[in-house]
């Protein structure tokens, strides 16, 4: 007989409880800020029409473009969403003459990626996406990046232990005008923006060896240069520098910094003129550059991007796979992009949004001890199968207190029930035999007592002091009684 | 330019906020029971291996067999998961040394069928299932059907307005056996059971037609039937008048009658005995015939159903598309399923289960009027660009008060403003001008009271008796002043 092997699909994964349970209580907090902050929800399906999709995915190196797709049975191909952006344009262009504008929805939900999978890299993910579409003002990107902030704290980090990075696409095209390339030269242009995103791994001298002839790394490999002149790659220094630590201390310092690396680009000046609006509004409200920060070196992959970009880091030491420490990094992003709806359309309409990548967020979070804990088990265990009926009573009678209960629903005897509680990390079992039901009472069994009890010698002074692992009580008190051993009392 | 077409997908579908909100809160309910029973949650991947997956789907009239499947770049077929049944088979086969057992999870979650779109029928929707994994005793059964009941109630319905059904695929075996049928001789043992399941729609001569020599319908169409003798007919007839009304009033009753329909058959007597089982602790832990009631009409159509079988059905009449009054009917369903697992391992692993639909449970909650409602939004107007800061520090004192508020962040002038909070659907609009602000005031706009008065002449005067449309309030008093207009005082 052939049968099939009981496996996973490469690159996805099956989730537990706790993990699960921490998800929960992340999602809850974000829906929560992006409601307080007017956003509504919205779901589009799994699928869209692969066309309706387009291709906005980085670094493609597979046959079907990073997606999973197949034909439907009227020929026309389906893919499965890589991100939640492409099907909000989707959604704006076919419902745009019913829409309030700016219509603001925020969407939770998988996407899939047909990627190779890695180690912590999944074919499957969750994305928490917030978009306001509809409006050119800054005062829009200004509100997601003030949210996103709020949203962090709401999640329990402290100032400090995460920043919100802001940069302007229009700024690196003010750079790039100004340092002699042309926009449309695109070539040119990707070879520059890809040099500026490599400040942090290749320092100022790597940079500046790619903004010009060019670069060999350590394996021997050369990286073609932008070919720029020395006073252009100064001007592109200039801005990159700019990052740290000026724009810490004073924005103004850093204005014209900008400024001056900006200075033969129209579409410099207006993003940094937008950079200004948003500054303006950030501080006024109270948002300093402990929160929300200008930072130069912000790119974002995405070709899409056409204005303010941002990404929310964390702060904090963590150890990597490798058990290195490490910055843990990003865990949101986004930024404006004015153009997607007019795949569609033709007609431009501005738009800016942020996504968080939920799994690593959650991660972020577990690292710094903000889990949510799950409700404590009782399980009531069942002496003989005629009494089944009297173990739900029992636990009726304790979900009914709000506690979480269950009773004993296998065939096993009494030691595998016990050994079942345990397993499943019950916090109480209770034994109601005949004799004791006979009495008036019932056995409690402490099984955090007893796992305690089982871990260590000295803890278990401390614990017997106070506690029993097992003892009766009156039936009339088993809800009274397992409430005050929950809460810690004996 | 060849631009794509912004469409939907055939048979799927957006969702806005009054919908997600509806679902979010019977999901909620739903968990919560489902924890308090002590079920522990478990997600796996959208994807599985097609093999793995199985072919469970009745009904299937389609090219790739009802489900949505793609290959994988190392030459092995994907398909997008069903149901979340099959997807707990392949887990519990994969991970069985290591799972706790009885092994009790719940798991939320969308589900694809690859099948013809229609009205109201679409090809993605979510389900809610809960299964015991592990356990062959009856008990595992009747927790189910308490906590199906106990759901039910906690979303708002009342006694009379559900009905949770109860019947044994054992049963339907031993009634077809004792009419002289081999239960390997499936395509007559289909037949029977199909002219069972049509008692509702046929009355009982239409299913003595079928279970005799065959039956001719309207259209002239005639199909064959099972061929039974006399004998034979009248028993499979007494267990299916069995179903109503005896059983409503008397399990005695309807046993005896019942245990003459099976009395030839060793596996229907092992039926009865499961289903005396469930009875004696629905009974014991009341849950009496308005809430949980035996009915031998219930078949269940999946092939994989080994033991009891139930169905959750809606009882309050309700207009179907065509504008008929019908009964709501089916809501969620399952049962016992010995050989799911055994697909893998070749290990028979008893398991019983339950799957809630959730799109037309919550259709029919609506119809009930038990929907969530949404929090309130506040739309705080910006006079001019230049005081968006002062709108948003109004709207972050809003939200520290708990409320729901946004500034305005489009382009418009105030009109656009005014009729964005409208269409919205905002309850009140906050809007603060440059005079008003030196005077320490702001002025608010109860939209309610102005959709109210655009709507009739009679409730204009019972409103503007208590409320003013529009009316100033000191700047200090903003937060009370919107909670006593929120709380519907003046």
């Amino acid at each position: 007989m052939n049968r099939p092997k009981a496996r996973l699909p490469r690159g996805f994964r099956d989730r537990g409880p706790a993990e699960i349970a921490a998800e929960r209580a992340v999602l809850e907090t974000v829906r929560r800020v992006y409601e307080s902050y007017g956003f509504s929800a919205l779901e589009t399906p799994a699928f869209e029409y692969t066309d309706a999709l387009g291709k906005f995915l980085p670094d493609v190196d597979r046959p079907n473009e990073g997606v999973f797709s197949l034909q439907d049975d009227d020929g026309q191909w389906l893919s499965l969403r890589y991100d939640l952006t492409a099907p909000l344009a989707r959604y704006v262009a076919a419902n745009f003459q019913h829409l309030t504008k700016p219509f603001r929805r925020y969407q939770l939900g998988p996407v899939w990626r047909n990627e190779k999978p890695g180690p912590g890299r999944f074919r499957e993910f969750l994305q928490f996406d917030a978009d306001t579409v509809g409006s050119a003002s800054p005062s829009a990107d200004a509100e997601l990046l003030m949210m996103l902030a709020d949203t962090l704290e709401a999640l329990g980090l402290k100032r400090g232990e995460y920043i919100v990075k802001l940069n302007n696409r229009k700024l690196l095209d003010g750079v790039i005008e100004t340092a002699g390339i042309r926009l449309d030269d695109r070539a040119r242009r990707g070879t520059v923006m890809r040099a500026i995103d490599k400040l942090d791994r290749l320092g100022i001298e790597g940079v500046k060896a790619l903004l010009g002839k060019g670069r060999k790394d350590e394996s021997g490999d050369f990286t073609k240069g932008a070919e720029l002149g020395d006073e252009a790659i100064g001007s592109v220094l200039m801005f990159v520098v700019s990052k740290e630590p000026i724009i810490q201390n004073s924005y103004e310092a850093t204005h014209s910094q900008i400024s001056y690396a900006i200075s033969k680009s129209e579409i410099g000046k207006v993003g940094l003129s937008e950079i200004d609006a948003i500054h303006s509004i950030l501080r006024s409200c109270g948002y300093g550059n402990d929160r929300i920060r200008f930072d130069t070196g912000i790119v974002r992959g995405l070709d899409y991007y056409t204005g303010p970009v941002f990404e929310a880091q964390l702060t904090f030491p963590v150890q990597n796979e490798a058990g290195e420490t490490v910055v843990f990094g990003s865990v949101a992003g986004g930024g404006r992009y004015d153009d997607l709806v007019a795949r569609f359309t033709g007609q431009q309409v501005p738009a800016t949004g942020v996504s968080i990548g939920v799994s690593r967020l959650i991660s972020a979070l577990a690292s710094r001890g903000l889990s949510a804990a799950s409700q404590p088990l009782v399980v009531v265990t069942v002496m003989d199968k005629a009494d089944a009926a009297a173990s739900f009573q029992t636990v009726a009678e304790l979900r009914a207190a709000g506690l979480r209960a269950e009773a004993y629903v296998g065939t096993g005897k009494f030691g595998d029930q016990m050994k079942y509680a345990d397993r499943r990390g019950a916090a109480i079992a209770v034994i109601e035999g005949g004799d004791e039901r006979a009495r008036g009472e019932v056995t409690l069994k402490d099984l955090a007592l007893g796992a305690e009890l089982a871990k260590s010698v000295e803890s278990r002074a401390a614990w017997t002091a106070n506690r029993q692992a097992q003892f009766s009580v009156r039936r009339a008190d088993l809800v009274a009684e397992i409430k005050k051993l929950l809460s810690g009392r004996s």
